[in-house]
């Protein structure tokens, strides 16, 4: 599967109606997120790693302009235009790990206009995905309180490149591992696992099994406790770490939170205060959230499918919208779908009190850039960033949000302002839009236009010289 | 990435325990829904041949073993038993392509136990997302009633390889295109696609972007006609099509279906009945099911995100339960989770009257099997299946279906029953394990146990010998 054909066609049929325009001229487009998901106060940037090694390494290839013809049923002579075409262009983007908002570009995107269009799906899928994950991974640390949590969820993302990065990402906002063997190789975070309760059940009994794997196992053994009946595990893990003297730095696991105080109490009743409890089974930030609230004595939190998948809100409302072309701001207008004009940059003041600008402003007193130059002439510039400048920046973020937007439930999103030139070129676009618009009254007035009552100009032109 | 080392690290630790305990007997595993997502009335079984991939190609290699032994602070040398292990068992499967009901088993895995257990985790991972999503696009073709539907889905998919199965799925259940380039060059299913809002933002008005892409692309046009104000551009398409003799095989995209009956009567007015309207914007079966019933004159739908996420329901509760282990058949017990013990089929019966049996059973008069031997001795048998095979195998169940399984909303799922025999060897598995587990009032009843009422044996174990 080439990444130069993994794209949608519209972008290859309006990059070759550019290059034979000649439309070649600087265009800058914006990824942003119009409105964050239900229950969601802030954005965790991410997958701009995947995005620049795909920005680096494209080229159109003579077999992708095969497919390409193939799939506009023309032969490919006649798509000459497109081979060979590499993305030239700059990026500005913000760096993984830090919080982000609605409205604020991610990353945008200055090329000749059809590298800048050819890319937009691929940009658009890597971000989004890798935003949303990460942001839903986020709020599980939150609701764990500073207890450990670990990504279980391999055996139900969205194959397995979406199971890579939630292991990736739980790392990059804090979890403490991943039971993901080659995501815990790739990127050093710890991996973690046990037993399935298929392990408990190919031995006669749950000591027996117990034993079996301290054989195997040496230091540490963590017990999955609930295979028949909790309480009786919890009973058995004990008597078999006391009698090989394997308590300290080992666990029992749970498929359930509820049993937690009562294994606990029988953990120290056997003298083994030390020996942690993991509750693992469909946990995501609620459930987290729920069983620290009521004192669970949960020791580490895994969770799996629900947060690999993003599950209450699987994907994000996210765009990528040109805003300046051969020198001229672009603005769409209209009353659901506002796209400010011009490239911009964005303002990170205290308490993610940012401001949207435009991208030649200078900060506010009190504010730094969110953006950062990451390419040039299609090439990265800096080094490539690591997982702990992610977890880094994560990390210091969040210590400036605000409480209301760290809440799991009805978290309150800052929103970000506006900047005076940012707003001043706004309405200056949109003046001269509307004159160039020909008044509402002198179209053709139809039953069904009359039905959705007076027309209202949406815009969305560029504002030409 | 190594597909050896994309798994659950507890696969690892459990695979090296049985080799080390020679536990190498051979052992059956049953995947399965346990319970189908709300709104769905059948799955649409997917992701064998990527299973099928994975289970043939599979080897540990030195460098996997590395990572085991990085991941569990071992010498490499201690996990020596792994190095060179392949799969080496059979695979019984439901081909891609039939529908199948909650409880049924997709696919059976017959190996010795380490390495049964072993492939456990990708296998969910392949067989539950494709199966996921072939159900979900499965119910807009439903929906759509007839009418071709498109997926326009890869720009919000979880990653680029999760777009490339959501274009091929859609395709598995009679999608008529995609705009995924690549998806479709490797399928042979027709790439679609138009123009984006952007393009006509380059130009100085919509005449000037739809003369300019009629100028790139010879043959029947799609433009798309709502940037600015959605009936001027009808109009302008009208014009433009008739005046460059384009209308046949032309269509204009909208991105929401409201205005589809104004736009298909200023169509028809301007003498081009054939030009269609393809309908986008945020599409799933809901929303598609509604411009249906409400006669929205649209031609095609073109659906997205909420399509190749699964977003009402983006995952399932997919299982992989050890069901006979070195000959035993093996039961789990609990008020929740019963799995049936011992390797199964099921006999698909006129409107699905599935009957879950024994795999030995033959099947009733009108019953055929659903599973189907794949791979032996770790190679795969027969053909590699087409997605043509596929398309045939989803239509034949489709027709078969009862219509209230096949409604979009409130469906009715057909159940399954169990046979005779299975019956029975459930009944008699139970007994034997009531007869070894102890007695309830024989063990020690703390206050936490009586809170949750008597104790009840929740056994999984399997019977000996």
């Amino acid at each position: 599967m080439s990444e130069a054909t993994t794209t949608d066609l519209y972008e290859v049929t309006m990059a070759l109606s550019y290059l034979r325009e000649g439309m070649t001229g600087p265009a800058t487009f914006s990824l942003f997120v119009r409105d964050l998901p239900p229950e969601r106060g802030f954005l965790v940037a991410a997958g701009l790693d995947s995005a620049l090694d795909y920005l680096s390494h494209l080229r159109v290839g003579p077999e992708d302009v095969e497919d390409f013809a193939a799939a506009l049923h023309r032969p490919a002579d006649e798509l000459r235009p497109l081979r060979g075409l590499e993305f030239t262009g700059g990026i500005r983007a913000v760096p993984e790990g830090r919080i982000v908002l609605a409205g604020e570009p991610l990353l945008e995107v200055t090329a000749p206009l059809p590298e800048a269009q050819l890319v937009e799906t691929y940009v658009l899928n890597r971000l989004s995905h890798q935003t949303l994950i990460a942001s839903k991974a986020a709020r599980c640390v939150l609701a764990a309180d500073g207890r450990p949590v670990v990504d279980f969820s391999l055996r139900r993302t969205h194959g397995p490149q979406a199971g890579f990065q939630a292991a990736r990402l739980g790392a990059l906002v804090g979890f403490a591992g991943t039971s993901n063997v080659a995501a815990a190789a790739a990127t050093g975070v710890a991996a973690v696992g046990t037993m399935a309760h298929s392990y408990v059940e190919a031995f006669p009994g749950e000591e027996e099994a117990f034993r079996a794997f301290a054989r195997t196992h040496p230091g540490p053994l963590t017990l999955l406790v609930d295979t028949y009946d909790t309480e009786a595990g919890v009973r058995v893990a004990a008597r078999v770490l006391r009698d090989l003297d394997r308590g300290p730095g080992s666990a029992v696991r749970l498929d359930s939170g509820d049993l937690a105080v009562r294994a606990r109490a029988l953990l120290d009743e056997a003298g083994l205060p030390d020996v942690r409890i993991i509750a693992s089974g469909g946990l995501d930030e609620y459930a987290v959230d729920d069983l620290v609230r009521s004192r669970a004595p949960i020791d580490v939190f895994a969770v799996g499918t629900r947060v690999g998948v993003s599950a209450d809100a699987p994907y994000l409302d996210s765009a990528y919208k040109m805003v300046e072309y051969d020198g001229r701001p672009v603005m769409k207008l209209s009353s659901a779908k506002v796209t400010a004009p011009g490239p911009k940059q964005v303002f990170r003041r205290p308490g993610c009190a940012d401001v949207i600008a435009l991208a030649d402003e200078r900060p506010p007193g009190d504010g730094t850039p969110l953006l950062e130059t990451v390419m040039t002439g299609g090439r990265r510039t800096g080094e490539r960033p690591t997982l702990d400048d992610g977890r880094a920046r994560f990390a210091a973020d969040l210590a400036g949000l605000p409480a209301a937007a760290r809440r799991v439930r009805a978290p309150v999103a800052p929103r970000a302002t506006v900047s005076g030139r940012l707003a001043a070129l706004a309405a200056d676009v949109r003046r001269r839009i509307d004159e160039r618009m020909p008044a509402a009254g002198s179209r053709p007035s139809r039953a069904a236009s009359a039905a959705r009552g007076p027309l209202r100009p949406a815009a969305h032109r560029p504002v030409s010289r």
